[in-house]
């Protein structure tokens, strides 16, 4: 879809749904849209690449055997990577390129909240990455790689997770599940620290988020499947939007009852 | 560097200043980063990817011709994506592969945080992937590239910006510079727009973003000329260590006085 679309009635209710009573909204309010996208320049970049032609070819794949692997992968490459390895190494196989020459194991990275700072959950970064070079950035002419990334993050966020149960898991443990209310590393892997009462070196806190990596990865492959059935219909938003500012929808959590409100528009 | 002398004492101090006074530091304590730092498993995975070989060949770039670049490639991908472009732009046709099989184009969803979300700063994702994409991730042998990218978060967090003076600039305007405290959109946009009290949509909060964009690839690249040279000693840090949970240092700003403790390690 078009993102002109996405400003439309049904992404409007979920996004007040969403942050519904916990904000005041932006004065700039939807019109701030116009300032997070606006009109692409046409001209690409003089030296275009090889692989920068959209959509990929993708072949639908089986969400509980991605998520497996991507529980797998995070033992090796951590939460980022593991999301990106799990779908792209099974693309290199039935597909080949352009999958062969992206570099997944680059996005190691991701880990920690990008190098460890705890900002967005490597799992949300690496799904991301995905839904946009697959389906293709909106510079491509489709807003869904963009939509269906901001979709899993609000997901994410609004999900007690971790619930995949691993074919073969690395720890016997019964994991409790939390609700992260943030697509952030800091605040997902905080949360569930103290309800689990358990250490960031435990392997426990580490299989919690190899599951997690493996839900959000199940979420993936199920969206892409469906986008290439035809039968995608983006629930994604553009948090921006109705908040005049870049953001989560949960102000409070961080401001308190003092949420600051954004200059204002001026009126032309 | 390895990163394990990432832990000693100069790092140490580092974090310590970075931190100081304003947060109560985890009883993890330094051996957390032993649960974010796991011995990397050394079996790639099977299908090896084609551009999976670090590092990738480099040549030096002029930093002030770099930052134009990305500020003039802003207002085409956006901040993450212009980082990106401004660096492999060059290196496609000084150096060709890999960077002419890397999709720049797909990053222009690192906008605004991520899809428009408020988390990491695109510049701050764009830089981590350039570092992480040329020099190599933690598996390929080296920890460089993720703390080249750790030290950009940092400078980002404590430096005035923007700074950058555009050599054609899209606006005649002498913007404010602010200090973001954190790697974040959302904040470093939102402090900046209450200091300018300019609105999201405004064409000063674009030209600041276009010029920070700018900032933070010439940082980069100063870093990767002097790593070309042999010269760069990183004073990358990784933020979970010392705090016993993946954060930024400025724990008071979200928390206010009551800082939560994370679940300590057991002594064994």
């Amino acid at each position: 879809m078009k993102l002109e679309q996405a400003t439309g009635g049904e992404v409007t209710r979920r996004e007040l749904l969403f942050g519904a009573g916990k904000c005041a909204l932006g004065a700039a309010g939807f019109t701030a849209l116009a300032s997070v996208v606006p009109g692409m320049v046409s001209n690409a970049h003089a030296l275009g690449g090889t692989t920068e032609k959209w959509p990929w070819p993708y072949q639908k794949l089986d969400p509980a055997t991605t998520a497996e692997i991507a529980y797998k992968e995070w033992y090796r490459v951590f939460c980022g990577a593991a999301v990106i390895s799990a779908v792209f190494g099974q693309l290199r196989e039935k597909v080949g390129d352009p999958y062969k020459s992206f570099p997944i194991d680059a996005f190691i990275f991701l880990e920690g909240g990008t190098s460890g700072w705890g900002t967005i959950c490597g799992a949300n970064a690496g799904a991301n990455i995905v839904t946009n070079l697959i389906i293709g950035p909106r510079i491509s002419g489709t807003d869904d790689g963009m939509l269906m990334g901001s979709e899993i993050m609000q997901w994410y966020s609004t999900t007690a997770l971790p619930r995949y149960v691993p074919k073969e898991p690395k720890i016997k443990a019964d994991l409790p599940q939390t609700v992260s209310n943030s697509p952030l590393c800091h605040l997902s892997v905080g949360k569930w620290m103290k309800a689990a009462n358990k250490e960031l070196a435990s392997p426990e806190r580490k299989d919690r988020c190899a599951r997690l990596t493996a839900d959000v990865t199940a979420q993936l492959v199920t969206h892409l499947n469906d986008w290439k059935d035809g039968k995608y219909k983006t629930k994604g938003i553009i948090p921006a939007a109705g908040y005049g500012i870049q953001t989560q929808h949960n102000c409070t959590e961080c401001h308190g009852s003092n949420v600051p409100s954004p200059p204002k528009a001026k009126k032309t």
